[in-house]
């Protein structure tokens, strides 16, 4: 555990001057004071981070995490299994979902396998990083091991490091590919967060009222047996899954160590962010929320985390979808503090 | 009133058979069905209106309406009119908030004078369409003649067909610049709606709370000599002003004549779509709200207007900002529909 103690341990807060002093520019912007609303803070906060005013967010990535869930045996998705796999295929060949919105963002994506239920050819361009080849099926036991829960969030931890020996990361997107894991996912903030399943549970996919039913049943099954310590978020993602949301949970706590700010998906890439905060509370700091997802539970995370989102369009995809496109309005937030004039520079007068 | 008669008659509806088509597209990409929320419906939207698929919006522009207030006489704002030709400059020098936005969206920004109370030099590269210097003080007399009222209607669709003459425009965006303006963009929507005033009037660049109540009290006096007819939205607008709203409206039926998306942006910008749609019904079909100002008056007009905005950052702004954001997501939509694949095309099984 040498790798998640060290990380965990030496996550900084970000520069608290430089954060004031990008609200004092904003404050003098030729223009009404906050009439640029959260996109204000967002800048000011992005330059906190990066240490500077004129940030330029040249170098984003996406990174998106998949996983297979033994839970699908109990018929909570609409999908099967099989799907994770064709559609890490579909990211590597640029035609999904998250490949486009990326793109149109200025966005690499780069995708990890931290337990697909198979054996990807050495060669394929994405980050080999399987734990096991899918989760155990957690209402008949523990979705994995802690050790683990530990090798997966470490394995999210690596590839910012392998990442950053190819150049610098200046904004990183967390995204999800995983069959069945919107389960996994309500299950964690249930047990984080006391709320009753059946107010956290959506339908994923888009599963009809009796699969929702079903879906609820498994998870209130699940945290019965298991009893996850909301304490201890390893237990937690151990006793539920999944492996793509440790590894979530660790790009955010690695992002965060190395300064970097984490913009983080909808439903599954938040409960990985609710993992990582859980065990740094600080790395907080570091994280957007980048919009609202359509899935139930999510609004509860964010509450969780104090974050609000930057979009709310309806979007229940994952991927990275919501990240890529919110990445757009951060690199916006960092030109609107740094490019807009102050009543000074513009030789305009300020209000009576 | 040859112009307006003649554009408000041929707008035609946009191509509801590359909509459906587009809308067959959606459902059958290899994702869930409806999992990129209401971007799904723009992307189709813009189809339709664009006339195919494979849409690219390369040609973006921003048109920024200034005029001026005799209102402010009232002492409705915190800045004086003064500011809104200093802005002007600000526009043109390339430093103000919609110049930063519009190159972040990669859109142009055109700036327009439909009256503002001073003389532009020729040689100042905006649309010289001044109708009047500003408005009369509407608390007092008529803002503007009904001839006037629809010289400024006229002039903004003057703007498009000149824009069309240097290329061709794939999304038009509309944001305002006038000192005042949130007092008879509260006028217009009070006498669209039949809401009272205090409802709908907001604290435009930052009023206090005794500015406020004056300002409520300036409008519902206004409302009270003129009564503007609801029905008869050139008699609204020559009432209550201003002649940058005109143009904002004459913008809206331009573009929709010549099958261009329009977002507009907030407050003002919507008070100049509710004049064109009141005038042309037909017109709301090539229109898009960008963003939900945070005028408390601006969720009114866009519920009158039965428009869901895209973003709802607490921008109050104006100047077009809103729309420069919008049009990123909009980008984004024509990319989501003609770039994602189907299942059939990335080989990916659909749902069970």
């Amino acid at each position: 555990m040498n790798l998640l103690n060290k990380t965990v341990k030496n996550i900084k807060e970000p520069d608290a001057e430089v954060y004031e002093a990008a609200k004092e520019r904003l404050r003098n912007q030729a223009r009404p004071a906050g009439s640029l609303g959260i996109l204000e803070d967002v800048g000011a906060r992005i330059a906190g981070i990066h240490g500077t005013i004129d940030v330029h967010l040249e170098n984003k990535i996406v990174v998106t995490c998949a996983g297979d869930h033994g839970v699908c045996a109990e018929g909570v998705s609409l999908f099967p299994s099989e799907v994770t796999q064709q559609m890490v295929y579909n990211f590597v060949n640029g035609g999904a979902s998250i490949s486009v919105l990326a793109r149109h963002a200025g966005a690499q994506v780069r995708v990890a396998d931290f337990g697909v239920d198979c054996d990807f050819a050495a060669d394929l361009p994405i980050f080999h990083k399987k734990v096991r080849k899918g989760t155990a099926n957690f209402v008949k036991k523990r979705a994995m091991t802690r050790e683990e829960a530990v090798k997966s969030v470490e394995a999210g931890m690596e590839i910012v490091g392998e990442l950053l020996e190819e150049g610098p990361i200046h904004l990183l997107g967390t995204g999800d590919m995983g069959i069945g894991n919107t389960t996994p996912s309500a299950a964690i903030i249930a047990v984080f967060s006391g709320i009753p399943v059946k107010k956290l549970t959506g339908r994923g996919t888009g599963i009809g009222d009796e699969t929702l039913q079903n879906k609820i049943r498994v998870i209130e099954k699940g945290l019965e047996l298991h009893q996850p310590d909301p304490e201890d978020a390893l237990d937690v993602l151990s006793k539920v899954g999944g492996l793509e949301i440790g590894g979530l949970a660790g790009l955010v706590l690695g992002a965060a160590l190395n300064r970097i700010p984490v913009v983080c998906d909808g439903f599954i890439a938040t409960a990985g962010a609710l993992i990582a905060c859980q065990l740094a509370p600080v790395a907080k700091q570091y994280l957007f929320a980048s919009h609202n997802s359509a899935e139930v539970g999510h609004v509860f995370m964010l509450r969780h985390l104090g974050l609000r989102p930057l979009l709310d369009l309806e979007f229940r995809l994952g991927e990275g979808t919501g990240a890529a496109l919110a990445m757009e309005l951060i690199d916006a937030s960092t030109r609107i503090l740094a490019d807009i004039k102050t009543f000074a520079e513009a030789g305009i007068q300020d209000a009576q």
